[in-house]
């Protein structure tokens, strides 16, 4: 049974690359206890000062979609929304397996 | 304290997208062990199919590049290299928390 992944990638107002982070990783830390969740990884890359990017693993698409509106992501993408200036969906991928899931 | 993640795409001979993607199950069963690793997902893309993808998390960047000269990795290696077309580094990043890790 595969699952769903999403690769992308956030573009920040300049020098708040760190506050969106955080708010990922609350994010990251709020489904912590939600099953369907299985992966959500918060990452930046060196070259790039105002990127940030998450890799997130799920059971599948409506398991994702049904998490937007949780009211823990809600509040979470109203604090991210003022230092976003930009993203982009890299990859949308259905997962066969590997270690993590 | 962050982690490596590599994010790549190998694209295969045609009709031989299974074939990798069990080989590439294959490493990521034989890393079960391997504390160092901690993510290594095989996924696949709807309209693409003669491309498999893998996203990694390692430790760091030490720990992936020892795996590589593991025998079961040399072994998984020579038996994917003939299907192997080619292949694209997509990300190189730093891991900095979530769920997963």
């Amino acid at each position: 049974m595969s699952k769903y992944s999403l690769f992308g990638k956030f573009i920040v107002q300049e020098g708040k690359r760190d506050l969106l982070a955080d708010i990922l990783l609350e994010a990251a830390e709020s489904m912590k206890d939600l099953d369907e969740c299985e992966v959500y990884l918060v990452s930046m890359s060196e070259n790039e000062p105002d990127a940030v990017y998450v890799y997130e693993t799920w059971d599948n698409e409506e398991a994702h979609q049904a998490s937007l509106s949780l009211e823990a992501t809600q509040t979470l993408i109203s604090r991210a929304k003022p230092i976003i200036a930009g993203m982009e969906r890299i990859s949308t991928l259905k997962t066969v397996g590997g270690k993590g899931v």
